[in-house]
């Protein structure tokens, strides 16, 4: 990966650049923030044309490693204003490491009211104008570049959502099944849009491939990484088995199901939504219980979900939205909530933000809790044709709350919160806090030490010791998966199993030629987070951000937990 | 002014308190802001149960001191988060004063879905039910209650936009013409819709009335105070013969009359809306030029205006609003406008707010620029409904932008910039950046200096010379004005005439047995902005906010002027 592509919209240039030595050893999010930092004025309008949107493969994308393709994406956030990394799996990292394509980097916008599209292959990258899938749902993109560009191209792509800049939108990416894998959270889409590219293609024809330092090294290291993804129980058994949704129970055991826009920590129908039922109806259905979002998972916790009839509905059908619409919006239906995520990857929005802002919608009386065929409506209707109740809903959870004047409206930093409550899950809480991008569980999954024992031994969820130093912990190990292109599940083998780690070490100085050491992951993880934090302080981010919504004080049954971090111990957690 | 009223709206209960002796010499905004700063938790939910709606009169309201019956409002704003004061006219200031009420506040939500009305008289203040009036205008509110509590009742409503919570609603108070004057800005009348309050009922029956310590010496200065006021040029003779919307003229002379959302600073229809235009129309339909907004006025810079039937239209109808509708949105029309101006007044939105809301919303193509059916259409069938559209728009031009992705906000702290373009009048610019209220032109009204002298002496409005040392005077003394009761319009003959500040202490002493000095004014200006800037930093507020949107580095023709004050001339506003 020895070169950067950049494109100007303004100028409707491209180029190629060298990699700047200190950037050499940056994949990923460590990349994608660092150039974010370096080349975005931290207080620009993040869909004005000061603000870059970064594309990077992990370091370990393209090799046979493990799960290492995810895909990352940077820029400044225009739902949170902070700076923003989502990654995701799909073709395009390992399309892009095999190309030797350290990120690509767009800036600029373009005058008039033309779209474009790019065009990435051995040579670099091109723009040109696109009409034909003006307007087009993120499957007809994928279906119509097939056609036109083989069934081979790689696919990077924004929905209806992210042309209309909502603030909910995604930017997809084409998976093995020429089905979408998403870049969430934080409404990268309209960044996308912004800059007026409905998608990017990627030709990896006659590209020159990945060079390993030492090939033997890598292959015994990239052994023994698997062998510990597959001895660990969660990424070996549980995962596999029931997918992300085996935390339906338990999530609702403990107490920390968001339920009902916030108001209740266990749902009553959980066992309608849980991964159980999940995978006894894929099952009965011909569907896929297992399933990877990558070539290279050998975790495979996505699935394939088919109708009653036998029929694709959706695949990479995740916790969060199942949990987000089935408990939080209360539709308890499987086969609505399967529908509404097709929708939501077609039109191109954010699951968990769009998700949330059902609930407070619903909490504002604008339809009726559990209301499913509402949501369908509202998603096909309303938000991917734009009307002013779509934009409203597109907007993110934060703006519903703001526009209908809801207090109980779980966002920090204007992100919806997922689906973990955190006053029975405190751990979680503290990354929602302090996360650098608002509230985000894959920041640092504390949810794996507080419930499930992940990390040798659990921190007690309702109680609020040792939650600052376990989601510190994790918030670096995090940035470390973000930045070799790993799934975040790795961390549990991470932590648990002894050869893990060592193993990815080995791995990486074999792709590089490096000699890094275990305490290189520190460092990368403490320098990343400490980029991302000042580029927030000089946006005009403070500690005050760092604060859950203050709602979260009011008792959540069934256990009464609160949110009872006083300001300076959440404070200090960036005492590091 | 012997008692504070409180009322809990949690509880129900209400009760009566004496004054701390350290809020005696407090009035106004000094009093709201320092309540507020008091008992508000900077960081709570603008619409939960921690914020307060606090009333109080000025210091002089009640007694014969011309253009002293402002009546203030503060609480944190939903619109902004930051703290807030906004002062209308009306009859309430001087009720309240005449029955010795030196604040009302208001804390607490009720906690089911009953609405409430307060009733004030000389035995304090009682909480009753209301659903009669609930969804119901304001000008149906007062024409309601004078049949209900006669004629003479004061009254304190929110329409249809207060309770439903909009970021854009006022609270209206009635006028001697039992018509409305709004506390305009930051959202109060979502507060008060917060609260379930749909309205204040004042009686001041057998009201204890106004003692002056020396009515002797009060009497000698009130009327040194008044000729001040006659002798100004401003005051005497241009506000009454034209009213504010003298101002279109000056402004689109100077360049700086913000046309088409901020991308013109001079408007090609502008004598269409213009002062002179305006009068001829009243006076040709029968209309009245000349009105005040409260008892005592001597300025009348108000007007009553009629349609081409000579029937009533609107009164209070002012360059804000005029500016923003005809030359921002682009309306060209007088009738349309003040049309549009009758129904904000009814659906209680504040003018300014919803006008530039439209024009964001005018370049994100919701409707064309100009479309002044449209505008009226919107108005009454969306922003009084509260579909979808009216939702948004009755969020203010912050959220407009935010929701459909536009890039040119003219809004500082989510607040929309008034009727100045700051690029060409850059001190009105600074009073925008720095103000604790968000962008408001009240806050500082650099203009006056910038374009007519006012003060001794133009500072060039193209220039940055002086800019920020003007601001900062402004800001100081319209603390004062604001917490005497006084119009801001006295700002001009307290700069001009010298006997002025001197018969303002005089009447002060004369009313209180105090022995005010000059210094007085600078100290309780730099107090209370102090007082308010600590709140907001403490909400999480920083330099980073006192900043104009980016986009006002774009040249704006004619003058091709841009916004070029650094970060650090900025900031070197706080330097007291």
């Amino acid at each position: 990966m020895n070169k950067i592509l950049r494109v100007n919209m303004t100028t409707l240039t491209t180029g190629t650049e060298s990699v700047p030595k200190e950037w050499a050893a940056l994949g990923g999010r460590a990349l994608t923030s660092t150039i974010v930092a370096k080349e975005v004025p931290p207080t620009c309008h993040p869909l004005g044309e000061n603000n870059k949107l970064v594309f990077a493969p992990g370091l370990l994308s393209g090799t046979t490693a493990a799960n290492s393709g995810r895909f990352s994406a940077g820029a400044k956030s225009p739902l949170t204003g902070t700076i923003k990394e989502s990654n995701a799996g799909g073709l395009a990292a390992q399309m892009f490491a095999r190309l030797g394509i350290k990120a690509l980097i767009i800036e600029g916008l373009p005058k008039g009211n033309n779209w474009h599209s790019l065009h990435v292959n051995k040579d670099g990258v091109s723009i040109a104008e696109e009409s034909e899938l003006i307007g087009k749902g993120n499957f007809a993109v994928v279906e119509t570049l097939e056609k036109r560009l083989g069934k081979k191209t790689g696919v990077i792509t924004i929905g209806p959502a992210g042309e209309m800049k909502m603030l909910a939108a995604n930017i997809s990416v084409k998976d093995s099944d020429s089905k979408l894998r998403s870049h969430g959270r934080g409404g990268l889409g309209a960044v996308m849009g912004s800059k007026r590219i409905k998608f990017i293609s990627i030709d990896d024809s006659d590209a020159p491939g990945i060079k390993l330092a030492d090939p033997t090294k890598f292959t015994t290291a990239a052994r023994v990484f698997a062998k510990a993804i597959l001895e660990h129980p969660g990424t070996g058994q549980g995962l596999p088995t029931f997918g992300t949704a085996e935390m339906v129970n338990i999530v609702n055991e403990a107490g920390g199901l968001p339920t009902r826009n916030f108001t209740y920590g266990r749902y009553e129908g959980h066992e309608k939504i849980s991964g159980e039922t999940l995978r006894e109806t894929i099952i009965e259905r011909g569907g896929k219980p297992k399933h990877g979002c990558q070539p290279g998972c050998i975790i495979q916790c996505s699935q394939v979900y088919h109708d009653k009839q036998g029929n694709y509905v959706t695949s990479g059908f995740e916790y969060e939205t199942i949990e987000t619409l089935g408990a939080n919006a209360g539709l308890g239906d499987l086969d609505q909530i399967a529908t509404a995520d097709s929708i939501m990857d077609d039109i191109g929005v954010d699951s968990i933000e769009t998700s949330i802002a059902f609930g407070v919608a619903m909490e504002a009386g604008v339809l009726p809790f559990g209301d499913g065929e509402g949501v369908l409506r509202i998603l096909k209707e309303d938000i991917g044709k734009g009307t002013p109740l779509g934009r409203i809903i597109g907007s993110g959870a934060g703006h519903v709350g703001k526009v209908y004047g809801v207090t109980r409206v779980p966002v920090v930093k204007n992100q919806a919160i997922p689906a973990y409550d955190p006053r029975s899950i405190k751990g979680i809480g503290i990354t929602y806090a302090t996360s650098t991008m608002g509230a985000d569980h894959t920041m640092g999954y504390a949810v794996a030490t507080n419930l499930m024992g992940v990390g040798g031994g659990i921190v007690d969820p309702l109680k609020k010791d040792g939650q600052v130093e376990l989601s510190r912990h994790l918030q670096i190990v995090t940035v470390m998966l973000d930045s070799i292109g790993l799934c975040l599940f790795i961390g549990f083998p991470a932590a648990d199993i002894p050869t893990c780690v060592p193993a990815l070490l080995d791995m990486l100085n074999a792709r590089f030629g490096l000699e890094l050491t275990p305490d290189w992951i520190g460092g990368l993880g403490v320098n990343t987070l400490k980029t991302e934090r000042a580029f927030n302080l000089a946006a005009g981010f403070t500690n005050k951000d760092d604060r859950l919504p203050e709602f979260f004080r009011e008792p959540l049954p069934p256990h009464n937990a609160v949110w009872d971090f006083t300001d300076e111990e959440i404070d200090a957690f960036w005492n590091f």
